[in-house]
């Protein structure tokens, strides 16, 4: 259920998501669903194919050690063990109960499970708060609460349970742990869906990979992915994180996982839906996702190192890569083909990938050419022709080589034919050693699975499109710089004080003497309230002068046509004053003034932009501006506070960055006094506190170089909860 | 060898590839070499894994029922046949001769062949244009010339050979028919690589599809990969065609091959390589390919209805619903998925892949709720939920249901998890009836190699990754399009005289002069060769004009600062004239004058350019213009003669689009004059025949609705031929 949703529904808006529980305390519960002594089986079932027959099998075939108590009233024996008729008549408090009861049971089971004292449930039962009901949604609610209140922690609703392969703690009905065996391995998954828990897991067991932890919270109503990540990723065996998220509610949560991954140096992947609006609409009705802003969230992951992809597949094709510990230094790719064809299209895909095939060193391609027969082509990509076919050592001498210079950052090896008459065997020994020798990344790329076969073996990643092994290779050395590149240390710029009032949005001269007071580049502008003060405001300003109204009810005056630009005569000038005056009381707007400024002249329009995100916190948008601004859809986001250098960064990713450089007789934009009006902007944002919701600063007229930068319309919205404080307050202006 | 590499070896251009033979006798030998009565081998081996064995091996193994001939002067047999010492003591002159000898003795070989009165050759050593070596280049020439004076074709050099399932005339030394066993089947493929000959027939041998063609063409030397394209979509047991091309050289018999494919329904799905700068360079030395523009690539395929594609995995995916006959006629996907998160991700990638999710009708969401459990959501997609485990028919019911309403242009049945438990076989059967009944296309997602398996066997396309199924869907959708847009038929215009001269470009005003004769919009403007006549001018174009140097030997002259923009006194106007003159006179260039224009006002600045590429013809461009053209790269191209409704719709492809639509109180801008001029400059380059190279307006100044459309700056430039034509004809200004 959204947020507009809840409100018409009359819901109460989502639990507080931080220091809703003491830490410690939290910590208890989450290493008792993770790790749990004792697990209790609510609606315990004898068939192995229901959901509370499920866990009872996983419990006893992957070995868990602690108490299993299967509970039904029904019964007096489930699956050998003794079974209980209810939660109370158990010998203990459980750590952990499994709650497989139908949605219609649920509430008083977890009411049972606190009050007995368990420290955590899982609840796998949906019908809860992913639907568009609200007394499911209050029903979810107030479990919550409860539990809480009494100290225990709950996974789900609608969670397809947890797994943990470390300790045999597979407390999850998911028919893939009957399909492909277990082995425990250095991965953890952790999903908010089910199915998501376990088709990476499949897929990674299908390629040889172990996996830990293998984790479903579904609608996140209490313990979070993010909670649930940071235990995982705590976990001294887990050196690679997978996740799939519907929605982010936690995110200083999620960064605290990310800070803590990259610690220890465990890549995080993941897969984050909702970039468009349908599939945003289709998690609400899956786990009752709220959406999230999805530009904000790449940004964040970026900001965190956290790689983003788009499905399951992509979620796991660099796992073997990682683990290799694999984190090169440079985009640098060299090509090694037994065929033109791959080589041509290698050099095709890797531009667009962000990786240079550069030119081999002279040394190199001379020590290559003393290998290769007179016809092959010693550049990079490296055709080492069907001679492979007559001459076995050939690649082994080829790898030879590279591992000793210094020409691959990244290495891909494609054999896209071979077979009869060729030595795999050899060529797949001459891979691992390369490896072995260099630490540095090679994958190799062959369609036939009979060749692939003596890849894997050799533990060299092997894919079976050249186009997913050069993906991978680009992932590895794009990823690996996201990883260095350390978030800024955060230091809390000064608070700002929002100027007072009770509306929506300050009125605009108000809004402009609050950010130049804080140093942004305002326009020369006077707010004036008579005729003969327009006219002063016209001789001091001219030659030319924009005019404008000025209310704070009418923020988005351009559209109401309440601006006249470009007037270059006084009585032209008292004309638009008298006009503008007359149709602002004509509208019944609060009249604060009619605002006369200076037209500014420059090179381009560009966008300042700073929001509060309601999970993300400040953030800053740069970018192309103007009328188009969203058409153009040319902006970059940053967090605050940052650097001027992270704003040129920024900048450098955009399209109207070949207006920033200049072309043919265009001097370059002057891009300093931008970037350090995008700082300033986010200093305010972040001084404001929670007091300010939005500045908009559209257009900034931005000169060439040594013109410096204007502000030319600000638009300042407060936030809800500082007009419920003035509202609270009594003030009025 | 590039062309500039040619020109400095001294080696004489490539031959021409039209009309070289007439058609009849061309046709004679490619059908000899697709469809041979008898097969001789040069360089004859014992050895099946030599590429004189191979072929002698498959010819016995594939059912080859024509007589074979190994050649070897030191053998008396080969593989259990009777060897020939050398072609000219065969018992009679044989339709192919597969050339299987080293390098060294290829071009006697071949001219053997020729003397022999062989009607084809295939020449499988590499070593000849694809070097840098200009007497390897001349070498493959030389050949080709004495091999069509005795009218006999040649298939590569560099070629792996041709192979035909459907006689078993399987001309090749590929080890993958080793490898993978052949069957045929409808499938025609055919590469300038041999690999990618070959590595697309084994993917498609894996899926269980057969293959009638799989032929590669090597270096093109005299047989192209297009000629042999056009005699395989004749055979009709061919259904789809895949290629694989690094260099196109004759556009016009691959628009023939296109033509004779959309005209029996047969689907093209090629990569072209050469996308970006690397990929070209490689293939340059793999097959000596020569570079194509690869936007007019695009552009041309389009056009042609020819599906374009990056890697083999690309290439063939969507082979079985291809030949399934699926021509969808919409893009409307309907997902259906026993995961949320599988929905989720369905409706994230759906619109990315330009395919529409839409609300199912309400009477199609009603009967699917009829068959659902409560809490699933019937919405698109539609999530059936764990309930597909406790209930087999629910999929049939709901795929039922889908197949009797019109909801779906194309189906997603999406089982990331199935498995113990779920009826996979009823499933599978129920997908398949869906096809049977409705005969619109259906993918199945399934990473679980054991349930994916019910639906291979049932006929239903699966596919392990989702994402890969939406993007067939995706593609049989988009690709049908096109083949239904057939080309429109080219009415050539009036042709246009070029006016006479002896430079490589027009002088500006004799260049605007020929446009705005044939009817493009120039700006008002006077030819100016005294100072008084540019005083004329001013008073009568002003009250603002611009001044230019006007010389045929200064095309760039903005970039030369040879420009003075909106002066608006006659002053000014002289003293620009004066400097000018001088500058010119300076520069030693021809004097026309100085041009006096009004200056153009308006919403932007695009541009507008006419060229005839040496392979595709004359192309148009129309975009984003100014000094940042080739930076903003927002451009469209189209080919010669067109509507106003096809530059309309190229324009709605670009970014720019926004401008032209207009946004917040800014109108939209005068597009249909534009359009009109780029019809007609389309016309003006095509009438000229081959006598200009190019004509590039940059920039035209575009006004809003109603206000027109300007050229400011123009540069006609002649082509190489009517340059020698004047030179041979004497003619001097």
């Amino acid at each position: 259920m959204n947020p507009a949703d809840r409100e018409r529904a009359g819901v109460a808006p989502p639990l507080e998501r931080e220091s809703a529980l003491p830490a410690s305390r939290a910590g208890g519960g989450l290493s008792a669903a993770l790790n749990p002594r004792s697990i209790a089986v609510i609606g315990a079932s004898d068939n192995p194919n229901k959901i509370g027959g499920r866990p009872l099998l996983y419990l006893a075939q992957f070995g868990f050690r602690g108490a299993v108590y299967p509970i039904n009233p029904n019964r007096l024996e489930v699956q050998g063990r003794r079974c209980y008729p209810d939660v109370a008549a158990l010998p203990e408090a459980p750590d952990l109960v499994i709650v497989a009861a139908p949605t219609t049971h649920v509430v008083q089971a977890v009411d049972d499970c606190a009050a007995r004292g368990a420290k955590a449930a899982i609840v796998m039962a949906s019908g809860f708060g992913e639907m568009s009901d609200a007394s499911a949604v209050e029903a979810e609610r107030g479990m919550v609460v409860r539990a809480r209140a009494a100290g225990m922690r709950i996974v789900g609703p609608n969670s397809q349970g947890l797994a943990n392969f470390g300790t045999g703690a597979v407390a999850s009905f998911s028919t893939m742990f009957i399909e492909v065996e277990p082995a425990d391995g250095p991965v953890g998954i952790i999903s908010q869906s089910g199915m998501m828990s376990v088709a990476p897991y499949g897929l990674l067991r299908r390629r040889g990979i172990g996996v830990r932890h293998a984790h479903a919270t579904g609608n996140d109503a209490d313990v979070t992915l993010s909670e649930l990540a940071l235990a995982v990723v705590e976990d001294e065996a887990v050196r690679l994180l997978l996740l799939y998220i519907e929605s982010i509610q936690d995110a200083p949560m999620l960064a605290r996982v990310a800070a803590a991954a990259r610690e220890r140096d465990v890549p995080i992947v993941a897969v984050k839906t909702g970039r468009t609006a349908s599939g945003q609409a289709a998690a609400r009705s899956h786990t009752g996702a709220l959406a999230n802003e999805d530009r904000v969230v790449d940004a964040f992951f970026r900001e965190h190192g956290i790689w983003r992809v788009d499905d399951v597949h992509e979620l796991v094709s660099a796992s073997e890569a990682y683990l290799k510990g694999w984190r090169p230094s440079g985009r640098r790719l060299v090509v090694v083909s037994n065929s033109g064809a791959a080589c041509v299209m290698a050099a095709d895909a890797a531009p667009s990938l962000g990786l240079a095939l550069e030119p081999l060193a002279a040394p190199t391609a001379a020590a290559l050419a003393a290998q290769l027969p007179n016809f092959a082509t010693v550049t990079n990509p490296v055709d080492v022709t069907a001679a492979l076919l007559t001459n076995s050592s050939l690649l082994g001498g080829i790898l030879s080589v590279l591992a000793e210079t210094d020409d691959a950052d990244l290495l891909l090896l494609s054999l896209p034919v071979a077979g009869a008459g060729y030595d795999v065997g050899a060529f797949a020994t001459a891979a691992a050693d390369y490896a072995r020798v260099t630490g540095r990344p090679i994958a190799v790329a062959s369609p036939q699975e009979s060749v692939a076969a003596y890849f894997g073996a050799a533990g060299v990643p092997v894919f079976a499109n050249q186009t997913d092994a050069i993906r991978v290779l680009a992932q590895l050395a794009h990823h690996a710089q996201l990883m260095r590149k350390r978030p800024p240390i955060r230091v809390s710029p000064a608070s700002t004080t929002a100027p007072p009032g009770r509306g929506r949005f300050l009125g605009e001269a108000q809004g402009m003497a609050f950010l130049q007071a804080h140093g942004l580049p305002m326009v020369a502008h006077r707010l004036c309230r008579t005729a003969n003060e327009a006219r002063m405001a016209f001789r001091e300003l001219g030659p030319r002068v924009a005019v404008k109204a000025c209310s704070p009810d009418l923020p988005h005056k351009s559209d109401s046509g309440l601006v006249v630009l470009d007037i270059d005569n006084e009585a032209d000038v008292v004309l638009a004053f008298t006009d503008l005056e007359t149709r602002m009381d004509a509208l019944g707007a609060t009249v604060d003034g009619v605002i006369v400024a200076r037209m500014a002249k420059g090179r381009r329009e560009m966008v300042l932009g700073a929001k509060v995100d309601p999970v993300f916190g400040p953030v800053v948008m740069v970018g192309d501006g103007g009328r188009y601004v969203e058409a153009l859809d040319d902006i970059a986001l940053l967090f605050p506070p940052f650097t001027v250098e992270q704003v040129r960064d920024a900048l450098s990713t955009l399209r109207l960055r070949v207006f920033l450089e200049g072309r043919r007789g265009d001097p370059p934009m002057d891009v300093e006094p931008l970037c350090r009006a995008a700082v300033r902007l986010g200093e305010v944002i972040v001084g404001a506190g929670r007091s300010l919701a939005s500045i908009d600063l559209n257009p900034v007229i931005v000169g060439a170089e040594g013109e410096g930068v204007v502000v030319v319309d600000a638009l300042v919205e407060r936030s809800s909860r500082a007009l419920a404080d003035t509202a609270d307050s009594g003030s009025s202006r």
